[in-house]
C-alpha cells in the first residue's frame, strides 16, 4: 500500500532507531512524576510534570513553548512549530500529562514511579496512560526533521497536552474557549487510544459518548414497616425495578422513545475491518470484562460492534431501602438508580436526556414521584469518516511503521476528541501505539516499547505525508 | 348482644374502676425500667423487667410465679392459676416485657422512662407495645376475681410474657419446647395487638406470615468501566431489575409459581366486617404510611384487605454498583434484592421458599450467577374461624366492655401466634386495647388509658364466660 514495503529501512525508521535511546531515559524520567491529578496532595506534582514537558520540547528546539497555567485549570502545555511553508495545513496534537492514582499501591510488582525496564516493557503509572504516547509523539517529530534534514516540520505543528484528563477534563472547554487561536488547526491527532492488539494493529476511528443520569423514586417521607402497609402502598423500589427493566426489550434493544434515530451505522467497510479483527470470547471476557462469564448485548451485532459502534443503556448503580446485614422488613421511602448512556454518532446527549424525561414520566407509578439529575450535559460521540483523507493518511502511516495490514477500530469509551471537533471544527483522527492489556488505571501499568518506537515512526511518516494528502 | 345493654354497672366494670389508680401506679413504675432487649447493654434491665413483674403477679395472689432465666433467651416470665374446678379449660395469656430502643431520644416530647400522664393519655416507651397491654392483664385478673368473688378464677390462667419479642422471639420455640407442660391450653389468648380505630373497637382474628430472602446476581469478580465493555456483557443490576419487575404482573398479583394455591380467600362475612369499618383513605395514609402520597396494590381488594388478607411480596431493599455521590461509569459487578413475602393461610413459608428459587432460576440471565439465601424459615400466616367460640366469646366479652358494635380485623404484620397456635396445637385468639396511633417502635408512644381499662373489663368478662363458651 505504500512505497515503504519495497523499502524496508525508510528514514522515518533509522531516525527513531538513532533516538530510541534517547527517548527511553527521557520517557524513565517523566515517568518518576507522581502527576495525578485527582489527588490534590499531588497537584504541585501535575504542575512539575508540566514543566518538565515544556522543558523537554524546548531541548528538541520547539520554538513556542508555554505552560498554560492560570486556573482553575491544572497545567497543560502548549507547543507550536510553524511549518515553513506557510500554506501548509496546521495539526494539533492532543495528550495528557496526568496520570491515575495508583491504588493498591502493594499491588504493583515495581514501583509504580520509577520507570522499570523489563526487556521490552517499560512498567510505571503514566508509561501507556498517556505519558508513554505522548513522549512517542515527540519522539516523532524529532524523527520526521531527522528524516527530511529540514529546519521545520511539513506541517505547522501544535501540542497541546492537558493536565486534568484523568479528572474528567473539566476545564477542557474553558482552555480551549481561552485559547481559540492559539489551538487553531485544521486536524486534530488524538493521541490517548490504544492499537486493537500487538498482532493486529488498528487505527481508531471514534469513540462513544456518554451521558449520566440518577433517577430516584421516592413513595413517602420514611421507610414504613412492610406488615403494616405491605401491599397497600407503592414501593419505590419496585416501581423502579420495573422502569430498568423497560429500558431494554426482549432484544437488548434500548426502549427510550426516538433512541436510535439519529445512530449512523457503520459502513459496510467498518463492519467488515471490525470482523476481520482476531476475536476469542474468552480471551476478551478475561481481558476486558472483570471475570464475567459470558458476552450479551443487542441482538443481530458482533461483541465488538456492540462496544464500539453500538449505544447502549447500563445501569451503573442501584439502591434503596435496606442494606445492611441481614433482613429489614420496610418498604423503603425511594430508591435511585445510576444509568449511563453511551452514544454513536449522531445522537446528541440532550435529546437522549429529554428522552429519558419522557421515558422515566410514562413509567412513574400514581403516588410515586420521580426526579431525574443528569451529570452534566454529557459527552458527544465522534466518529471520523473512514474515507477522510486525514484518516487514511493515518491507516498508511501506521501500516508502513507497522509493516502489516492495518484495520479500523473504535474505541467503546468517552473522550474529550468530540469537544476538540466540536470547539475547533475541525477533524479529528487518532493516532496511537498502546495496547488494551497496558494495564491503564490499574496496578503494573506498562507500556510496549517497540510499539512506541513504530507509533513514533507513523507519527513521522504522517507528518511528512499530510501536505499532500490534505491538499 | 349481652345482657350489659341494660345493665350499664356490670360487676367487672366496677372493679376495674376500683383498681384503676393502683393499676396506673404500678404500669407507670414498670415504664421505668428501659428493658431494650436488642441492646445488650439493656439486658440487665430486661431481667430486672422480669422480676418486676414476677413480684407484681406474686403481689397478685398468683399462687406460682417464675422467672425463666435459663439463657440464651431472655428472662421470660411465666405464672399459673389454677381454676377451683379441674374440668375448667386452660388459657395461655401471652405477651411481652421488652421494648423498643428510644432512637432518636431527642425526638421524645416526655422522657421514655419516666411513665407522664398528660390527660387520658400515658407517655412511655413500652406504654402501648406490651407492657400497657400485660399490665392490663394483670388488671383483668384482679377484676374478674373482685366481680366474681372466688377465690380462683374461673379458668386456669397461665401468663407467659417472654423477653425478646421486640427481637423477633429467637429463643420462643425452645422455650415452648422446654415447658411443653407448663404451657399446655386449650387456647392462647394473644394480647400483642390494637383495636382498629378508637371509635371503631376491633378483635383481631389473624396475622400474615412473612418470609424473608435476599437474591444475589453476580456477573463477574469486578466492577468494569461500560465505556469498555458497556453493551457486551451482561448487567447484573439490569438484571435484577428484570427479576424483580417479573415479582408481579399488571394486576399487582404476585408471580412465583403456584403463589395463591393455598391462600385461603376470607369469608363473606369478614370481607363485610372489614369493609364496614371507617376507612379514609388520606387519614389511613397520614396515620400509617410514612408520607406516602396514594394506595397502591393487588386489583380486586381494598386497601385494609391488601395488607390484612392478601399475600405480597415487597422489596425491603436493593444495591448494587456505584452508589456513592455522582457518577462512576460502571457495569456492577453483582447486585442484591432483599426480598419479603407476607404470607396468609394456608401458605407455608417452605413452599414459598421453594417457588422462589424455582422463579429466580428462571429469572437468571445467561451468564450471570444467582444466590438466593433465605432469612430463616419464615413466620407461618395465622388466622383464627371467626366463628370459632373462642372468638365470638372475646368479639362478646370485647363488645360489653366497650359498649359499642365490635367488628373483626386483621394484622399485616407478623408475629409469635402461629409459632405458639403450631407448637401448643390450639387456638390463638386476640385481646387487644392499644391504637395503631399509638407511635409503637417510634418516639412518644403513649397509651390510652381508659382504653386499656375497657380491655381489662373485656378480659374480665371473657374470663367468667370462657367455660360456658368452650363447654
Amino acid at each position: 500500500m505504500t512505497a515503504d514495503r519495497v523499502n524496508p529501512e525508510p528514514p522515518e525508521r533509522a531516525a527513531v532507531a538513532a533516538l530510541a535511546d534517547d527517548f527511553l531515559t527521557s520517557l524513565r524520567d517523566w515517568i518518576t512524576i507522581p502527576s495525578i491529578s485527582t489527588d490534590p496532595a499531588h497537584h504541585g506534582d501535575v504542575a512539575r510534570s508540566a514543566h518538565w514537558l515544556a522543558d523537554a520540547l524546548r531541548a528538541d528546539g520547539w520554538p513556542e513553548v508555554a505552560v498554560w497555567d492560570h486556573g482553575p485549570a491544572l497545567p497543560a502545555v502548549y507547543a507550536c512549530w510553524p511549518a515553513e511553508d506557510p500554506a501548509a495545513p496546521t495539526v494539533l496534537v492532543y495528550g495528557h500529562h496526568d496520570v491515575q492514582p495508583v491504588d493498591p499501591p502493594e499491588a504493583w510488582e515495581h514501583p509504580p514511579f520509577a520507570g522499570v525496564v523489563v526487556g521490552e516493557e517499560l512498567f510505571g503509572r503514566g508509561s501507556s496512560d498517556d505519558k508513554g504516547q505522548v513522549a512517542m509523539q515527540l519522539l516523532g517529530v524529532r524523527a520526521h526533521l531527522a528524516a527530511t534534514g529540514a529546519p521545520a516540520p511539513a506541517v505547522t505543528l501544535k501540542f497541546f497536552v492537558e493536565g486534568e484528563e484523568e479528572s474528567g477534563s473539566p476545564h477542557l472547554a474553558d482552555l480551549l474557549d481561552r485559547h481559540t487561536a492559539d489551538l487553531a488547526c485544521d486536524l486534530v491527532v488524538f493521541t490517548d487510544t490504544p492499537l486493537y492488539a500487538r498482532d493486529a494493529p488498528t487505527v481508531n476511528t471514534g469513540q462513544r459518548g456518554v451521558l449520566g443520569a440518577e433517577v430516584t423514586f421516592t413513595g413517602g417521607t420514611s421507610d414504613v414497616h412492610s406488615g403494616r402497609v405491605g401491599g397497600g402502598v407503592p414501593n419505590p423500589a419496585t416501581a423502579l425495578a420495573r422502569l430498568v427493566a423497560a429500558l431494554h426489550d426482549d432484544d437488548g434493544r434500548v426502549r427510550l422513545p426516538g433512541f436510535y434515530a439519529d445512530v449512523v451505522e457503520p459502513t459496510a467497510a467498518e463492519r467488515a475491518d471490525h470482523a476481520a479483527l482476531p476475536f476469542d470470547e474468552a480471551d476478551w471476557l478475561a481481558a476486558n470484562a472483570g471475570g464475567a462469564q459470558a458476552v450479551a448485548g443487542e441482538k443481530g451485532w458482533s461483541t465488538l460492534e456492540r462496544v464500539w459502534v453500538r449505544p447502549t443503556a447500563e445501569v451503573n448503580g442501584i439502591s434503596g431501602g435496606y442494606t445492611g446485614p441481614g433482613l429489614k422488613t420496610v418498604v423503603p421511602r425511594e430508591a435511585s438508580v445510576k444509568l449511563s448512556f453511551r452514544l454513536v454518532p449522531d445522537q446528541e446527549p440532550a435529546a437522549i436526556a429529554e428522552s429519558l424525561r419522557e421515558f422515566v414520566a410514562a413509567h412513574t407509578p400514581h403516588g410515586v414521584t420521580a426526579a431525574v439529575v443528569l451529570r452534566g450535559e454529557g459527552t458527544p460521540p465522534y466518529a471520523i469518516d473512514v474515507d477522510h483523507p486525514a484518516a487514511v493518511a493515518v491507516r498508511d502511516a501506521v501500516e508502513g511503521a507497522f509493516e502489516q495490514p492495518v484495520r479500523y477500530s473504535r474505541t467503546g469509551g468517552s473522550g474529550p476528541a468530540a469537544v476538540l471537533h466540536a470547539t475547533l471544527g475541525v477533524p479529528v483522527v487518532y493516532l496511537g501505539a498502546t495496547l488494551p492489556d497496558d494495564r491503564i488505571h490499574a496496578p503494573n501499568e506498562r507500556v510496549v516499547l517497540p510499539l512506541l518506537l513504530r507509533g513514533a515512526e507513523a507519527a513521522a511518516r504522517l507528518w511528512r505525508s499530510l501536505p499532500e494528502r490534505l491538499s
